[in-house]
């Protein structure tokens, strides 16, 4: 299988990047194919902006999604973004590894999501009608791929469960998890987290690399969030609210997971 | 009094843009002086990285929160940091304004966050002990201060509602409000959220920029969000979770709103 790391630490000599390596070579040595897109050391253009669309009109406005969806179409984007968006094409699996920073990603990954994720290529892709609101949450051009966040935070598990201060990491991570990987239609397998990272010795990594070990190897065979596809009859069509006879207690975040 | 506004979007002919001067006149209307911090208009740099330490060693690894420390401690953090600081300090309200880009704010803000929220000032200020972690969640270098934020989306409200597909806006947002803007200190005011942008008219224009104004009247006025200050005796320190006899039924985000 194919596996797309998009790795959004700046020190290579980090806990990240001794995870990042461990993680290539686990699954290279399981057979895989493996590419990095190591954001720091690639210098990623975070912004986006008019120079996304370089042959867009200047003497007109720039609209980040319509300029988006004329340069994807026309296939003019920037060579950065197209090259990315190669890669996904290219991956069976994405994982997404960064330090959680401000209770999500740092901003070289988010800028990484705000421009590879064009137009026709992650959003309003598909059909709007009375039956189907695009190809989205569960549809799209990721269906069929998987994906996995890895995540590290230098506060503690308590910190982040269910009556921690920072919110439940579930809950922090949703708008990735939901928002930005299903919706174009990847599954998401559970995250893999790292907490209290200023706490590591030798013990304690060999038993978190084993266990990130485990989970790569586990990566195809895990059961997905169990997040509900929006075009397959649980929510009313175009106000996306959940029909009244699905989860009829729940709302919020959990509500959208089976 | 003094309001800092820092506005996240690349072209100034937009909803936003409007809105952002609209926010400008009224606030000066009223008396009030008013920053902008436009952070396209800045090219603000969004990567935290070690030229944000410039007289690091080199030689030593880059880490992200301790050269921050150390640069923040000797007054050697880069210039458009410091400047941040600076207008922070000034400010007695921020306003965070910013489309809704996958759910959360655009890189460009996230990377005013990452970089301006320095070790000492934002973070990791104040004494830890079995009574106390830290000046946050309530106390910091903000306290006393307000903020609010301004959003625009191009979806519907109900697709943001509690049972809406994206998941409830409080719920996207409450990572910026609590672990962003409560966090070092502020007290946030519930935000002004703009749905489904593409169908503005002059009609609802005049409208929403009404809300806007009454909105930003009520500044100083509105009642904040109602969070748990960390250290005031709701919370078991370290673990930081919620004691039994606080919202004892409730776990979540909303578990930390009396």
């Amino acid at each position: 299988m194919n596996v797309l790391l998009v790795y959004a630490h700046p020190e290579s000599t980090s806990l990240n990047g001794s995870l990042k390596d461990f993680t290539v070579q686990r699954l290279q040595a399981a057979g895989h194919s493996v590419q990095v897109s190591d954001l720091y050391a690639m210098n990623w253009k975070p912004t986006l902006d008019a120079d996304d669309a370089p042959q867009r009109d200047p003497s007109q406005p720039f609209h980040a999604s319509l300029d988006s969806k004329r340069a994807y179409a026309d296939g003019t984007q920037a060579a950065d973004i197209a090259r990315e968006q190669e890669k996904l094409q290219w991956a069976d699996a994405l994982i997404l590894q960064f330090p959680l920073w401000w209770f999500t990603m740092p901003a070289i990954l988010k800028g990484w999501v705000d421009r590879v994720y064009a137009y026709g290529f992650a959003y309003s892709v598909g059909e709007h009608s009375d039956s189907r609101w695009g190809e989205r949450y569960g549809e799209g051009k990721m269906k069929g791929k998987r994906a996995m966040l890895m995540v590290t935070t230098g506060g503690w598990e308590s910190h982040y469960s269910p009556r921690g201060i920072n919110g439940p990491m579930d809950d922090l991570l949703f708008p990735i998890q939901h928002g930005i990987l299903y919706y174009p239609g990847f599954e998401v397998v559970p995250p893999f987290v790292v907490y209290r990272t200023s706490r590591m010795d030798e013990t304690r990594y060999a038993e978190t690399s084993d266990e990130l070990g485990t989970r790569l190897d586990e990566l195809w065979s895990a059961r997905p969030i169990g997040f509900r596809q929006q075009n397959a009859g649980e929510y009313e069509i175009p106000a996306l609210t959940l029909k009244e006879d699905v989860a009829p207690d729940s709302e919020g975040f959990a509500a959208h997971i089976r």
